[in-house]
């Protein structure tokens, strides 16, 4: 089997990306397709595939310039799709998303990439990786277009409650990540709540921003948000909990059908508007490109100690690559470092903000 | 002042609707010409026009079939759209907002609407108006275009946290109010949700959805649903706390804006998709028509011994009127005294679902 530790020219800068070779509705076959697409687009990226060796070596045929910077490793072993994460975790150490990221974990590679079962991601990636320090929970962040650009929004789904702790460290890492993968230089953070007006929502989210007007992300702070806000894309990074970030996505994601099934009866409504899409078909395919799912695959789990991925389970090759170029970008920028950094300084402004005798409480 | 008390041809069916002519944007302008729309809508109902007299004597000259069904009851006072709701609650008793609601409250008008400050309409109509026996707390509800036709959302920010208990008890209200508003005969019910098994999703959720497979509307719940089942039109009827409500409403409609904004960009990219839209437009203004926000306006403060609709702020005569046309199908309906009927069912299934020594304890 080809492996790259083994070659001796000068790569100061490769890295291993770990890809779980089972997870998702067309894997393997998207998992190898995609690697050869992201290939093109990440140079010095190598890959180590974990699963059915017999299929991955016969999928890699197929891709000759893929081949030489490819890796096996090999498990009879799969997570089922709709497994329960507790299940997964408990049975599925020998799983092809398990091992791939163990992998991780033993520094073999830098990064994991899975469209497998996200429960059962997030479960083993929290149970092997472990939180980054100053991080109590992980998140599940996202990125989406709107009418100014495209946002980040986290959590998406990993934590149904969140506490104003949470919620300012998810601030934290969304505003490194939309550094880091979108290049803004000062992203806008605001909290989604069901109004802009100080005296608005839940009291953790009232706490929360408090505590965000201490830090030294208090420049970037927009304050609250509401669910309009996303779309038009008020702020860069969304802040709120995992129970109603995923709703939102959710029927962003569903009034984005809706539109389009809406759009698709408009235009076959008569022979006229028939003729007219034809005419403005090109512009339409390039709007279908801009508003392509695909371009937007790749949930990431923030606040994990490694890097990890999650496409969407239903995704192609195409889109699996993007989620490889969304991993491959985190690790490059160091993503993990920064948001040490971050919290670092962010904890050293909360305790300057308190009162001398009250600064043991304020320790993170 | 032409009054309908002192007319006396026979009209045992004409009601009479209070309307806060000071609220909204627009006011009173849109309120008097927004009636005017209604009148020919709804036949028998007569208007109580509550305001600055002299303005809206000035208005209704202007509307010659409308003055001999309108009264006006004067006052100069209006609450700010900016108030608080607790000040306006406080300060607001001689306001055109609170006396419109108090002529519900003594029997002067069946139904009032406004399209003033919505927190403070909430606050007023709940203090004055109290709430249906055996519900806890009103909700907001509205309706909006799916894939199958439409639906009914609440809570949509009444009520930021909600128990198993407000849950089913919305499940009621939203099902008698799809039937008595879109005319559906076994409206399906759906709990929104961050996934639809059975494991997901806050503790209340969960024993809402067991509360409501004991009960007389078990044959139409579907279980849960998630943010993309919206648009989708899954159910008739969607059933969320009040923070998850607003922000998935909020999400949608920005949503839908954003794709708005593409389509726009789109067809204004080239002269051939130019052209396109001049071949396509009149299939395009139906569509606009179809999903003209003024169409949805009206959002239904239900549960309150009394109805009350709150028209969107910034409406125009035309949403204005919808809004009317909303409330007065309520009252037509019986509205409230279903919502009494149907839980005195619930109410009932519950008890005996419940073993005999625990009987005490499921008293609603």
């Amino acid at each position: 089997m080809p492996d790259v530790s083994d070659d001796h020219r000068p790569r100061p800068t490769r890295l291993r990306i770990a890809l779980d070779a089972m997870g998702g509705d067309h894997a393997p076959d998207m998992v190898v397709a995609g690697a050869d697409i992201a290939r093109e687009r990440c140079p010095d990226v190598d890959y180590l595939f974990v699963g059915d060796e017999a299929r991955l070596q016969a999928l890699l045929e197929r891709f000759p310039a893929l081949k030489p910077i490819s890796t096996i490793r090999h498990t009879p072993d799969a997570v089922p799709m709709d497994a329960k994460p507790s299940v997964a975790l408990r049975t599925g150490r020998n799983s092809s998303m398990r091992l791939a990221i163990d992998a991780v974990a033993a520094g073999d590679a830098a990064c994991v990439v899975s469209a497998g079962n996200t429960g059962a991601l997030m479960a083993m990636a929290k149970f092997v990786l472990k939180t980054l320090p100053g991080i109590d929970r992980p998140a599940i962040a996202s990125f989406f277009p709107t009418i100014r650009g495209e946002s980040v929004m986290l959590d998406l789904g990993a934590n149904l409650e969140c506490d104003a702790d949470n919620l300012v460290q998810f601030a934290v890492m969304g505003s490194i990540f939309s550094k880091s993968v979108l290049g803004l230089l000062e992203p806008t953070i605001g909290l989604l709540n069901v109004g802009s007006e100080e005296q608005k929502g839940h009291d953790s989210i009232r706490q929360a921003a408090a505590a965000l007007r201490q830090t030294p992300l208090a420049k970037n702070f927009h304050g609250f948000i509401e669910g309009t806000d996303i779309g038009a894309g008020t702020v860069d990074v969304i802040v709120t909990d995992g129970f109603t970030g995923n709703v939102a996505l959710k029927t962003a994601e569903g009034t984005a059908k809706l539109f389009s099934e809406f759009l698709r009866r408009t235009f076959a409504s008569s022979i006229m508007s028939k003729m007219g899409y034809l005419l403005a078909r090109g512009a339409f395919l390039k709007l279908k490109q801009r508003t392509d799912p695909r371009r937007y695959n790749g949930a990431m789990f923030l606040g994990l100690q490694g890097v990890c991925v999650k496409s969407h389970g239903g995704t192609d090759a195409v889109g699996f690559a993007n989620a490889i170029s969304v991993a491959v970008d985190l690790v490059r920028h160091g993503f993990n470092e920064k948001i040490k950094d971050e919290l670092a300084r962010l904890q050293a402004a909360l305790q300057t903000a308190e009162t001398p005798d009250s600064s043991q409480a304020a320790a993170v």
